[in-house]
């Protein structure tokens, strides 16, 4: 498991007083891109090499409120992998461990506006996304 | 049925080309908005009598990507209310009439805090949403 | 001089209850591509032609907040034109008229990253931009 | 003077493949959060304390792009202060030290809508406003 930490912005707010829900499936985004260039993945990387990520399915289930001035720290799982699509699962954390925020999100692999297999276009990546899965799952049931 | 129509902005659209995939949660948020402005009910005058109606689950299939310059259609469907819990379902359509976007929302109702009845809190609020919510159900099956 | 009217949203709204102070600078691009749009000028043409027009400057003045719901009109008038070079000013008015924001904007033209003079590249829409400056400028004062 | 990095961040890039101009603005909004914090003046106990600190004015210079993967440095600097008025003054750098953005900012304080002496209303953080200001200024030039 991948766990990335960051602020909740003033300008992330809103007139409820709490942090707007659309913001969160940013720090999903965050979360991702961090957990992959800790893997060695660099997403911008990727993208030079024609591949690019769309996200096809988000899920969430907004459990507690999150407000300017709290730390989130964002829990993220691999799932499942294919080669062709990728599933994550998130848990945001308040600093407390209370959960604030549970989702899941579903990745394709996209070369032209075309699906690719990573294996093919990108080995290492694949290699990498492969051996996270793995370690993700051990020990754990599926979600 | 309810259908709202906005321009997708440039200040939405990523490097990528397209409409970012967070942009479309303020969308199904405006949508939503706008419909219960149509059925007399204000949201701004909800929370000005102390209610608010956060978001507790929020599901997405993108299917297609939009970008600058398109012109998106949300429909929107009250698929299930309770007086308690709330649920919606909307279809994001292009200008084609293709499917952008696939998403359910889920909301409550709190007052202070604290759960509450529309019934009791809000009756015109609750009459009105049942009535929406019936209309939408007829001759339809629920998602 | 062109006007522009759209909704404050209420994903817009920070938790000093108004709107945050950065969307209104999104607001002000969307008046700016709906004035090219309506002076025959589709943004997303000047880009497929290869021609983006970045801003360098942005002034902003604050002047009296405004919250969900309300209307904003965008007033805007082209006060500079050279051909390589656009100067905006802008008012932002409540639906009583009020003045919510004043501003000012200045962009170049780039071609392959590089400044372009209009005249040369889209002829068209630097004869529609001319007009316009001197259409905003007789009888006014420079602002 | 203050310096405070971040990573620039995909959802903040917009089809030109750039961070979008409006994103900057929440950046300077971070960095004057985290400058404060640094003094011991949680903003969010200043908010706490029924004084708000809205922005009157904002202006920026457009440098040099930034994109996605970037590392941002804004720096920031307190130009003046009279217990009344705050003005600061930014740079963004690149990881390479170039100038990406320069940026002043005007802030007055609020109680209750009205204008306040912060000198009067919370004089721990006039002390330490005063003394920072004075600390920026020493040596340098007004900008």
């Amino acid at each position: 498991m991948f766990a990335f930490t960051r602020k909740a912005q003033y300008h992330e707010t809103d007139r409820m007083g709490v942090i707007h829900h659309a913001n969160y499936v940013k720090w999903l985004e965050e979360a991702r891109i961090e957990w992959m260039d800790r893997l060695g993945l660099s997403y911008r990387a990727v993208e030079d090499a024609g591949v690019v990520s769309p996200v096809v399915e988000l899920n969430l289930r907004y459990r507690r409120p999150m407000t300017f001035g709290d730390t989130a720290t964002v829990e993220l799982r691999a799932v499942r992998y294919t080669g062709v699509v990728l599933e994550l699962a998130y848990t945001v954390r308040t600093a407390d461990g209370e959960t604030a925020l549970e989702a899941t999100s579903k990745h394709c692999f996209l070369k032209n506006g075309r699906p690719v297999s990573l294996k093919k276009e990108l080995p290492a990546v694949h290699a990498a996304l492969s051996e996270e899965r793995n370690r993700d799952n051990e020990g754990e049931e599926r979600i």
